[in-house]
């Protein structure tokens, strides 16, 4: 039975040296596989918001759509996948962050959210936290609503949250 | 109200000329954006297995997480990721498929499925049908049961179901 958040944590795989010397590599796939596990994830997560109205869930890719999809679907919530560069049709606002060497982008649809909707972003991991910072801004721009952001992992020696204020409530289920 | 494929099809939005000059690209995420859609898509896309026990959905980066991990949450299936090469941290399988211009890879853990489980494969978009057969080589190499391939969208002057026999019950639930 999974019934405690150490119990999830127990199905999360340590890969060391991945995706370089040094780092140990927190592998969601050993969770997402088991069925329960995947369910108390998701319900978790859901939970966590349910005195909020969430309008929309924008998921990052692409592990934020394996939790925020789930998620959408059981708030009856729409989707609106953050994405890298040129995979969305549409007109986009584009904002770029840091990575350790260099800088990336993600994009999101101009009219993607109405002005005002509530709109929770969803991203599997926290790290430094550029990348969520950076949805928070494409969401900001959209004229929505920034209700909050859920992850599943936080890494909490990075700081990430530090970068979140004004996001609104953020939660991460487990910590290292 | 959305209530028949029709409906469904009137959400998603023809971009002219993307990603290339002569292509329409079949929009998903106005239907994904509207939360009852949405559900309508998962729950259409689920019953269509009623009949077969699903123990494992197996999802194509990166918008079969989105319509994957959805179901795997409504079948009480384990979800398990085909992703691009070098995403995955521990020892995989790795299946190269044709492109227009060249050829690419995706890759599965080999630990990802007990042997003999019943596994579906599910992806937004049936098209000439490369990434799809290279998904269910990769899902028989585990030693797994492939039940099905369940799609959102099928474009049928592209033949791509002819490359699919032998992959148990395919489903698409837009036809174009």
């Amino acid at each position: 039975m999974i019934e405690t958040i150490f119990d999830v944590k127990n199905k999360i795989r340590d890969v060391a040296d991945f995706p370089k010397p040094g780092i140990i590599f927190r592998d969601i796939t050993t969770a997402l596989k088991d069925a329960e596990t995947l369910k108390v994830m998701i319900d978790y997560l859901c939970d966590q918001f349910k005195d909020i109205k969430i309008d929309y869930i924008a998921g990052i890719e692409s592990r934020g759509f394996i939790f925020g999809m789930p998620m959408a679907y059981k708030l009856n919530a729409g989707f609106v996948p953050i994405r890298k560069p040129n995979k969305l049709p549409a007109e986009t606002y584009s904002q770029e962050y840091e990575l350790e060497y260099g800088t990336d982008k993600i994009e999101v649809h101009k009219d993607a959210f109405p002005q005002g909707a509530n709109v929770l972003i969803v991203d599997d991991l926290l790290a430094t936290g550029g990348t969520a910072e950076a949805a928070c801004k494409l969401v900001k721009k959209t004229g929505a609503n920034l209700v909050g952001i859920a992850f599943l992992i936080e890494l909490e020696a990075l700081n990430g949250r530090e970068k979140l204020t004004s996001s609104g409530k953020i939660v991460s289920m487990l910590k290292y």
